[in-house]
């Protein structure tokens, strides 16, 4: 019994790396096109969100299941509560991707960043990017150093959002109000997007060690 | 044994009830900063939040007791999930009530929306405050008609939402980038409360139901 509730749980935690390099690759994506201006790679990332969210209902029911038919309690309990958790977030990860596509879609043929601002989003999205892909690293291996680490890449990106709004609130923006707001938004998703990110970690670190990371 | 915990399952409902109370009084405390630029509101906004935070750990806690010691099934085991799952959107009701009173906090003594976008803005404040108090309603009662009710609110927030794009982006915005930017994530921050509060919503007509509302 016990073995058994041991392989499904594995089985839940595959299921959630999975969804995080999905994930990585809907933020991948989404920046491509917001930075060429591919309405093809927008769409793709759009109509890929549909996979997640399929998913994300899978694992819903495993986790439904074995609460109800394996009735676990202490640990276990509070693993698979945190794997419920953890699937709510990486799908809004992935609805955000949807959001930075559905900002370069709406821009074609011409590009939503103005070059001035490029660096910085180009920063964000890398850092996105690469906390995602660590997100499905840490769930897959469980290990908390890396989970710890991803804080840090938060600091960052709130940084790197601070310096949006200077860009923007500087005398040399000469850009038009869209660019303001795409701007603006798109700081706002990639940071919540990393937001998510460190949260998901740090519910891993929860599984491992037993305490709460604040 | 079940009475107790029909009992214990009614104190979890009234402790969301309770929360989104104070949720409505958050969007409300905002929205009064955001409009008058009075800085003591907004701060009394930011610093309540601690209060919503603790409440949601207390209901945390009530529903991983409920789990371990009652091990239920099937819909008792569904709601409990389901009181999870709304204090965590309810909880990031309170967060962006914050990031209203942020801004508000930001410009004082100025105010944040420029006279031409107020009304689109006191409009959207009124519904995400409506909203709230209906959740609030919603979760006391389980009233499943009113729960529904939600969904044509959810839409009259995203026909405000295209308002407030429309404004931006028209030959008459004459206004600063700051206060663009202010009205594009003030949008997005009420937009989110009323998706959140649509979120409750149907997690309450799932509880009485047993089905999914889509």
């Amino acid at each position: 019994m016990r073995e058994a509730f041991v392989d499904e749980l594995e089985s839940v935690f595959a299921d959630l790396a999975a969804i995080a390099g999905k994930v990585r690759i809907a933020v991948s994506g989404a920046t491509e096109s917001l930075l060429t201006g591919d309405v093809e790679t927008a769409e793709s990332v759009i109509s890929a969100d549909v996979e997640i969210d399929q998913a994300r209902e899978h694992v819903e029911e495993k986790a439904f299941e074995l609460l109800s038919l394996q009735q676990p309690v202490a640990g276990d309990l509070r693993t698979i509560v945190a794997a419920l958790r953890m699937v709510a977030e990486l799908e809004r990860m992935g609805d955000l991707s949807v959001h930075v596509a559905k900002i370069a879609r709406l821009r074609v043929p011409q590009r939503a960043v103005p070059e001035q601002a490029e660096p910085t989003i180009k920063k964000m999205a890398e850092i996105a990017e690469a906390m995602s892909g660590k997100v499905a690293e840490v769930i897959a291996t469980r290990d908390v150093e890396a989970a710890r680490d991803l804080v840090g890449d938060d600091e960052e990106m709130d940084a790197l959002r601070r310096e949006t709004f200077r860009q923007l609130f500087a005398q040399e923006w000469t850009h038009s109000i869209e660019a303001a707001v795409d701007l603006a938004l798109l700081g706002r998703y990639y940071e919540r997007i990393a937001d998510h990110a460190v949260s998901v970690a740090r519910r891993v670190v929860f599984v491992v060690t037993g305490e709460a990371e604040r």
